[in-house]
Order: structure tokens, then sequence, then C-alpha cells
């Protein structure tokens, strides 16, 4: 899989994505992630991305030139399954979406900024509008590291243990149940006898029973 | 006011917390903010931060003790508003939470990684269990940064534009309007003839018949 980003704070991407679990899958060639400053594709000498919006609000809105011509150049290379652009009024985006994505070949993400790009790039490049959740974020930049994380996660062999990533929240629909290590005992709060037990069967009974009851108090909708 | 941030991977949140309006606004000492290595609150030779499940699942588990010494620390210092905990089973975050957390002075946010947290820390330190949305990443920075972000940018004083804030997406509860920015006409397209009228109260007046049509086909259940 193949993901690029596009920004205007390239900086701002760095450690997010070159740690950690990324940061393996990138070195076990399971991904390839290429930042692109949008900056780099203005022709005036003063670089601009930006410009006063129409209409005279506050804030500054990204120019449709510089990212037409990123995003077009990249398409003359290889052919993308989607052009994400990711804003508060986008498609939520959950687990069902990081799998789906996780399942394609090139995508981009495009990271807003200012007050937003020209509605433009919206209309007539994008293919896909994605939100992160309900809040304004300084720029699109953690929110295309939030879709890189969680996509890169569940590709088959970035993490050490599939088995963990499958009992995950909402692989299932259902939240994941509490978990305990050692000490057995800390400050008198014991872990519950069961999970001590060695019981294998019981144990894979509570936990059911856990995820469920904790589904049904905090996450009702989850079970609709 | 002051966020603490809680992690075994320091490095990851170096980048997004240190550049654009977040660099700003700790620059004008509007906001501290401190990242702490669990790591460093523990006392045996490897340092070990996590250990195995009891009752035999995938994963590993982050160990009580070196986080409730790492807060108890912080507590010894100054008074929290709230220790947080980033999680999918958490409270769904949003804009009026960002709000609220952003008239707080002192939080902690304690991010969780591998399998997650033993659970007593949940039940005996965290006042506060929040959900950036339903989708399962490596670990709680990404999450923590975003609720950094969001929490500091609409502190008063740290965009420069502060109308432009009040103008975002989900302030109001409805959509943004769509943003043009020059050339008026990119490829055949025009932006709208209204926004270059010059009539403010006609200009006004379609940025909210915009807002509302854009909430109503998009996010319905926003007007609620």
């Amino acid at each position: 899989m193949r993901i690029d980003i596009l920004t205007v704070v390239p900086e701002l991407l760095q450690s997010p994505l070159n740690e950690s679990i990324l940061k393996r899958a990138q070195q076990k060639g399971l991904v390839e992630i290429h930042i692109h400053n949008i900056r780099d594709y203005t022709f005036d000498k003063h670089r601009q991305v930006d410009d006063y919006p129409f209409g005279g609000e506050a804030g500054m809105v990204m120019k449709p030139e510089p990212i037409f011509r990123c995003v077009e150049a990249l398409q003359a290379e290889r052919s993308y399954d989607e052009i994400i652009y990711t804003s508060p009024d986008g498609v939520r985006y959950d687990q069902h979406e990081a799998n789906r994505l996780s399942t394609l070949e090139n995508i981009v993400i495009l990271c807003g900024h200012y007050k937003g790009i020209d509605y433009r790039v919206r209309e007539h490049l994008i293919t896909r509008e994605i939100s992160i959740g309900d809040y304004v974020l300084t720029g699109g930049e953690l929110a295309a590291a939030i879709i890189a994380d969680s996509v890169i996660r569940i590709i088959p062999g970035a993490i050490g243990d599939e088995a963990s990533a499958l009992t995950d929240s909402f692989q299932d629909n259902l939240l994941a149940p509490p978990v305990y290590t050692r000490p057995a005992e800390f400050r008198g709060w014991r872990v519950p006898d069961v999970l001590l037990s060695g019981n294998f069967a019981e144990i894979d009974k509570w936990q059911e029973q856990q995820a469920l009851e904790r589904t049904e108090r905090l996450r009702p909708d989850l079970l609709k």
C-alpha cells in the first residue's frame, strides 16, 4: 500500500509517522508513506499556498492551483483509489472505513489548513471527505496521521501479534473487556478471581460477558 | 493552562505539539505542555512498563505502578481538574468537551499503548475517559495530540484571528459554508457570483443558507 499525504506543514507529520508500528511497517515494505509539501507546487516567488477568502470572512483559504498540480503529478505516475480530504463535514471515520481503506492500493490524503481549501478542490478533485470526529483542529495533519495509523496497523504483518488486533474494540462491534496484569493485588485492589483461575472456558465466558455488558452500558448504539 | 501528557513513546509527540499554533501558544505563555515518559517511573532494571495480561489473551498490558507513581508525583505539585485516559470506550469527544477542557487549569492526559492499561488505573485514578472516535489506534498518543490541539487553539489569544475560530464548524452546531479564494475562475469553474458582489448582507445570507443546507444534507443529527 502507498499513502501520499499533502500538507503545508510537513514538519508536523515527521514524528507520528516514523515511530513504533508505523516505522516498522515501512521498514518491512508493507506500506510506503510519502509526504509532499504543497508549497513545492507553487510557481510564484512567495510560494503562496493561501489567499484571502472571497466574501470577506476571517481566516485564509488554501488556493486550488498548487493542490491540483501536486495531485495531478502523482496521478501521472500511478492511479489512486481515493483522494481523501479530512474535514469536519466529511463522512464519519470508523473502524469499517479503516478496514476498507486498508485494502486499497494507493491513496492520497490532503490535509486542510487555515480556514480550509477552496471549495472547487472538494467538488472536482476529492473523491472522499472524511471526518475523524466532531471537533475542529488546527489542520488536517493530525487527522491524516490518525487515518494512516489506524489503516496501517491492520495491514497483515504490521503488528507482531495479529490475534491482538482481532480482539480490539469495534472489530466485532463490541467494546473490549477490561484487561489486567501483574501484580494480582495492588493497593488492596485484586484482579477478578476468574482471570487467575486458569480455566480458559470460564475466562472466555467472563470476557464475553464483560464486553457485552460494557457495550450495553457505554455504547448501546453499537449493538443495533 | 497546563497539560501533562504521560506516554511510553514520548518521541511520537515531539513534532505535533511543537509546530504552528501550538508552538506559538506555548511561546506566548498561554499553555504549558509537559511530556512525561512513564518508563522514568519504573524502579526495576529493565524499566518495564508492560506485562502479560491475566487470562492469557494476546497483547501486553500497561502496569499500574509506574502510572500511579507518575500521576501522584504531579499531584504532589498541584491539583488537577481532570486525569484523562484516551480509550475507544470513553465519552465521545466533541467541540463542547473541547470548550469545557479549555477552561480548566491543569489536566493530565494518559496515553494507553499496547493492549491497554490495567483496569485498576481506570477505576481508581482516571477521572474522565475520552474517545476521539470509533476506531482503534496504535496508541493514545495521537488522541492526546488531538485533544491538546483542539483545546489549545480555542484559548483566547492562541490563534491570530479569533473571529475565524468563532465561525468554525460546530461552534454553532452548523457545518461551515464553502470557502473560495482567488482566482475567481479556475479551469472554467467560477466562484459563486454573490461572493464577488461586495454586498455583505447578501453574502451573509448566502453563507447562512449554505451552512444550514450543508448541515441538513450531511449531518442532520446536529440540528436536533
